[in-house]
């Protein structure tokens, strides 16, 4: 069986969660409480990082873009990236822009602030309001790029869906865990957002929960 | 005539800079000094970011990891992400974990104290040197690890050199202009560094100097 380690509200384990579910491929998830750095998930990755995915064939893959290039090379049937070179440039470019960008500025900040300094049990650690607000804020300029984009195209990088919608989506997916998307000041991002919310592959997040931090009732709201 | 709009010490410019060497693509530079955010540049790349590099049929590229998969599609004369799927996993992870972690924690954290708060004439921006300091402490970490694995490879993914070489190497590049790595206490990471420094691709890189900053002697030095 493969199996896929991961963090339920980790946007780069969402993003193979979300990726493999659309190819059909099965898979069995272990929870991996990154920050504890395991001895026995060490010795798999070093670097320490969720999602890390053992294919059928015993393949020890780390790192959520090199994971999901691989499933598209190995696994072609429905492609993600895209057929066209430069429809997977552009595919390229929106899920390394928030894969680095948008992490490090919004969702991993949030999530860092208020749920992993709250797990990982460091003494006086407490969510920096500073920090939040900086997030907060920052978001907006991302929900226009997304608005912008889905006033042009079908989807984020063309006429198809891809790993740009499956990438911004699973970011978003963790902020709107924590309650912190402002959709109604975005409303074309929003209609995008629940296109996407609407696809099977997505519905495994909505089952999702880490104790004592309950969701928004809109997150699992198709209809939101 | 292909174009790269790069800025000489950005990694992420480098890294394209390096691999289209590499490849043997001749290609004009032009510099742009992305925090001026000029609107003719603005209209290329939306995002603003550099490298932006338009192919010889007009392509707009940009994002490095984009546009070097791009380069390894439409030129695969001579692959730099590898032939083998493993290797090319391996590969990309070792890219994209120093284009995100090391960018963040060192690289341009160090560009940003030392020279973008410089030049982009933000009233009162001095270099902070508690985040000069943080960059550097976090540095060695990163340097055990280039040793580690390059007393297990000839090279850092595998047999081969390749996209992992020229990313770690450009950021490095620029840590090294700004003579902050500490090469005595890394011999294994030197060495490997001294490899990579002698290959002709990399020789463009000692010409590259930004006014008023000198780098050390040992820049461009190949037996430092």
């Amino acid at each position: 069986m493969r199996i896929l380690y991961h963090y339920p509200l980790c946007p780069f384990s969402r993003k193979v969660r979300f990726a493999l579910s659309e190819k059909k491929l099965d898979f069995a998830v272990e929870q991996e409480n990154f920050w504890e750095k395991r001895t026995e998930f060490l010795q798999i990755n070093s670097l320490g990082q969720v999602p890390v995915m053992i294919d059928m064939n015993g393949s020890e893959l780390s790192d959520s873009t090199a994971i999901v290039e691989y499933l598209d090379e190995v696994y072609p049937e429905k492609k993600l990236i895209g057929e066209d070179i430069l429809v997977k440039t552009e595919t390229r470019k929106i899920m390394n822009f928030f894969d680095t960008k948008f992490a490090t500025e919004v969702s991993l900040a949030l999530l860092n602030e208020k749920v992993i300094k709250r797990f990982s049990g460091k003494g006086g650690e407490f969510p920096d309001s500073k920090n939040i607000r900086n997030a907060k804020n920052s978001m907006h300029h991302y929900l226009d790029y997304i608005s912008w984009l889905s006033d042009r195209r079908n989807w984020l990088s063309g006429e198809n869906f891809s790993m740009a919608d499956i990438t911004v989506a699973s970011h978003l997916s963790v902020v709107d865990y924590l309650g912190d998307v402002p959709w109604d000041r975005h409303e074309p991002a929003k209609q995008w957002y629940a296109r996407v919310k609407s696809r099977p592959a997505f519905r495994s997040f909505f089952q999702d929960r880490i104790a004592g931090l309950i969701p928004p009732s809109h997150y699992s709201d198709l209809d939101f």
